[in-house]
């Protein structure tokens, strides 16, 4: 049988103003990816998300970003390896002080936005980042884009690292996302979304832009938890995995180093 | 024979702007209060202090701060507890990732500047400090002004405290500090301000402006580290302690339950 | 008869944090207090709404804030007067470069949440930001609590002032607001909200929670512009002072000297 | 007889944060480009910097950076032509402001920093920047690297602009500046130093690495306000143009559309 993560970035409100539907979403999901100040997220909302995942089970994960608040942490920026590392440490840590004295477990990193997309890429910040969540933890899991420079940084690390997958995103032939500004970026037929994260899992595989099939390995699963159709799709395609036979759970009950 | 701590505010640099000679001030004090990137700090600052605190072996603390970077955490502001608590929690978390990371282990917390006043004197938001301290390890020592209400709020909270007195400063019969805006607030003789220490240590009192004398525990003694003279008087107040047959020691070392 | 500007607090959101309902509101209200990146707003969010405020042809004031992003301006701030004096005025020029940029022009000030209840009962403070405002231009208007310190200082300093008050808030035989941790700080009625805004403007009389009249001057009325029923309030006001042969124009188009 | 502008960035300081010898530095250069709040300098620092320049009737421009104080303004970031366009109005207006009140009139405009490198380069960016210059003040100055995107974009927008030469950098055969990253980046001699900016004055060419002669405009000299020689360095190279018939004088002056 089938076993798969389900992730979603939570947490990310910020003071006064309120982004995603985070008790909704958390009914549904295996994982959370908790923002950590930098991008979005403030201490007080931290507690609340990491009290919110404990009461849900719910793995949870520190969610590192840029510091670029206005940004979103969606711009990326020129930092070097060292600040990488840095910056990825002291969210983690931030995140870590919530978890214990919520008495739940840190389960996982999976770095935010641009972040994220940089450290797809770039070797040496890939290294960085897998190094800072070593030096704090190595039993954490590292999440990264299926097929990606921080995938790989982890294994290297000796880190247990989780291969994501997106359900509403196409996909390249040299396996990286088709960039937001392409018209053809986003899946936004749920049954589509659905059909092509249940291949990836069955099959390893996925069909391309360029209709080609590459191979993928689809250990977590990230959906969106703004949106109008947020809540929705989580429900969606929680029941249709269950019908495809495909368990959920989260990554830390099923990953083996 | 007598033995006392001796703490300093340190890592209070931030990306190209430095403030204090840390690097120096470290060889004669037995604690470092880091500040965590709220009033001051950034986390490749943390990480360099740090690993300096270690490699001196000097205690290390948290010192968190209220998040006001322009102000330096000096100015009052009107949080709630629970803001206190979650703010304090975030930033000894950030700062214990790297402790961790650099295979140290963290000492001490104590609250920064205006955070530090507010929560000698308003009992629920030294109470909320306290608890986050004891929520994230119950084994950290609470710094805390002499005769405090975040003394007492540790030590209800069953936290190990440290009751802190200042070489520099005058005292009101209160106890309290004398005002900084009060133009015989600040004591600038060395001799002076180091015979108040040494007999504030031995004798459990000292003397205020009132004339009067008021009882006061020294558990450890709060120098700076900027300004001119920081270092030299760094020297000079260990030498003194030293020649009065007080030792000095980091506060974990000798503080018993 | 009888004439009265309407004002309500607009431009308040950041980056992809949405606050308000701007463009809904902009139709029923004469004059918007737009957040100016200290407290709320950014840059891009500042342009659009200076934007849309001459569009709709509705007077257009800076609403400089705490530099508290957080706690979105409204946690009292232990701040010098010269630094109010700085932040107001930084604040007030940022703003006023977009208004040229548009092709508009600035017509008030109002300073925002902590900022503006300090500056009711500070002298100092309030003459600080008096100062400010006539110092960068002694054409605009200043508002300011009626009754206030801040109303009085902007009359001291020879600028133009608007006494302000507002249509859901209870008042004290002070003339003060009645704080919002009293449970009846709050009118939530819309027919007596009005009532008590109609009677301010047409006799210069508010009841107080202390069954005793007293008189207060209404030159512009703030209304909310978060909620759920903040578009079905302006407009129910709007109608209801029409309704009672009150006039709604923007301030700087009815106040002289 | 030639005549040329000397610059320095200025008012950098932040908050408790001290960087560069503002004062001394004054009475050397003829246009101070002050910091907006954004990668350096506060409120209060604003203030006093143009203060202080009015004081020294030194032109002053607006030095507006990337919103990334830790940074110091000095790593690309990913920003759109938009925010480009209103980051930088955002700060013109901001200093404008402190500008009026003190009763001096802005003179020019110099992005810092990472923002300074990527509009050299990126038209779109060059042309946004131009825009928020002209759209706030056509009558201000656009400071760019000599031959730069930015430098066009001006004059394609109609403004004046200022053609920016640095007397401690060494030039590519490209006309750019070649990378700190290269260890013969800097021109440490100040003979050297000087030398290859009389140079550029005079003949219009500086020698290029690849000992290839290029055209070169040099209307403004740019030299640095901190470092240990800073003073000393404005000392010399006000004494070395001066014995060699170069006047110097703010750009405002002699700058013709």
């Amino acid at each position: 049988m089938n076993i798969v993560d389900l992730n979603c970035d939570m947490g990310e409100s910020f003071g006064s103003y309120k982004i995603g539907r985070d008790e909704e979403i958390l009914k549904y999901v295996t994982s959370a990816n908790i923002a950590c100040g930098f991008h979005a997220g403030d201490p007080s909302t931290m507690r609340r998300t990491v009290n919110m995942a404990i009461e849900n089970n719910v793995g949870i994960g520190a969610h590192p970003g840029l510091q670029d608040l206005v940004g979103f942490g969606r711009r990326a920026m020129d930092i070097s390896s060292e600040e990488a590392y840095d910056l990825v440490l002291y969210q983690i840590g931030a995140l870590q002080g919530f978890v214990k004295a919520e008495g739940g477990s840190l389960q996982h990193v999976k770095p935010h936005g641009a972040l994220f997309n940089m450290a797809a890429k770039q070797k040496e910040l890939a290294d960085a980042i897998a190094k800072a969540v070593k030096d704090i933890d190595p039993e954490l899991v590292l999440f990264g884009l299926a097929n990606s420079e921080l995938v790989k940084a982890g294994k290297e690390a000796g880190l247990r690292t989780a291969s994501e997958v997106f359900s509403d995103r196409t996909y390249q032939k040299d396996g990286s996302l088709t960039s937001r500004r392409e018209s053809n970026a986003l899946i936004t037929d749920h049954v589509q979304a659905v059909s092509q994260v249940i291949r990836m899992i069955k099959e390893q595989k996925v069909i391309t832009l360029q209709d080609v099939d590459i191979d993928i390995e689809a250990q977590t699963i990230c959906i969106h938890g703004d949106g109008e159709n947020a809540v929705d799709f989580a429900s969606y395609i929680t029941r249709a995995l269950n019908d495809a036979d495909i368990q959920l759970d989260k990554i830390g009950n099923f990953l083996t180093r």
